[in-house]
């Protein structure tokens, strides 16, 4: 960053940082130690700066969690070209949704999910993300597989898909589970794709 | 309970009122929440009477758990003899093992789990009482499925089963999610019996 750079931009990589760091500090340091005078002081941004951009905690994790999720689904919408045709496809894709579920915006999610079950506050502000996050995911799921949600028992079996990956990802956050995890998602691939292909009638 | 009751006896039932009370105050109000006073007061046990037999929280915690689980899996598996025979007997099985994963003892252990992934001293308590859960919820859904675990397909899709219905207990943490599920385990008990008529060879 130079000084050249115009004011707004400086503001809004200030609060780019902001967020990044909020999420790292989730996942890393859980609900109760995240709190803006930590997050902004692992991003390099004064106190009174993050306090400009986010009064209360609730509203900079909120944030965070939005901005990161809408970032990787970004990222996961760009990737469809790198996704194979034919055999292997339906694998590629269950692989890239567990990587999501496995990653550092889901460790810092639960972090809030958790909190947000003993607190009726909060709950009231997630509930609303969590149901946007998850259509989000199902859409991106489906578009990628090439599936027909149409049919009722394809949208069930992505929706089983995604709870599945879902549970790797809890399965994952005490400790590494990625050995096991690899035998599980190349299974799920075998049965989903010959699930599929009796499904649409 | 009355005076003429042994003291052993008395003991153990103050034990286990307080481990009860335990894990509902995890899974109502949280990790932060649940303290050796606050669990014995709704217990209605004298806090001496608690620290006696738990000096401290993690020790409180982590006895209420694998209290709760051992006796779930206790109920689980005298429940053998309901699951039906024959057509049915899959579904039956996933709605009993999605039923765990939905109730509160895994509401609870959430709030635990969620807590050791900031903190190394409960992780190193933790990390090995999810593994002994994962190893019997494993084998006590192979016995009632009478599945053929030998054989390495069988063995992953019945992992994937279980990752699917942690995954689902996660989604009904801050809402009701019964309906959406109820669909999702009807469909996957369908694919599941499938492929483990396919699975053995």
């Amino acid at each position: 960053m130079t000084s050249r750079e115009p004011k707004q931009d400086r503001s809004r990589a200030t609060r780019q940082r902001l967020l990044e760091s909020t999420v790292d500090c989730l996942a890393e340091h859980g609900w109760a130690a995240t709190t803006v005078t930590v997050a902004a002081e692992k991003a390099g941004v004064s106190r009174g700066a993050a306090q400009h951009h986010f009064p209360t905690r609730e509203e900079l994790i909120t944030a965070a969690l939005e901005h990161m999720f809408d970032t990787r689904m970004a990222e996961v919408r760009e990737e469809v070209d790198e996704v194979p045709v034919g055999p292997g496809r339906t694998e590629a894709v269950i692989t890239r949704m567990v990587d999501y579920f496995t990653g550092t915006l889901f460790k810092a999610a639960l972090q809030v999910w958790t909190a947000a079950a003993a607190d009726e506050a909060l709950k009231a502000r997630i509930v609303p993300l969590e149901a946007r996050f998850g259509r989000a995911v199902h859409r991106v799921t489906v578009e990628l597989l090439g599936a027909d949600d149409t049919d009722p028992a394809t949208h069930r079996l992505v929706q089983a898909t995604l709870d599945m990956a879902r549970g790797l990802g809890l399965a994952d956050v005490l400790t590494d589970d990625s050995a096991r995890r690899k035998g599980i998602v190349e299974q799920w691939a075998a049965t989903l794709d010959a699930a599929l292909r009796r499904a649409p009638s």
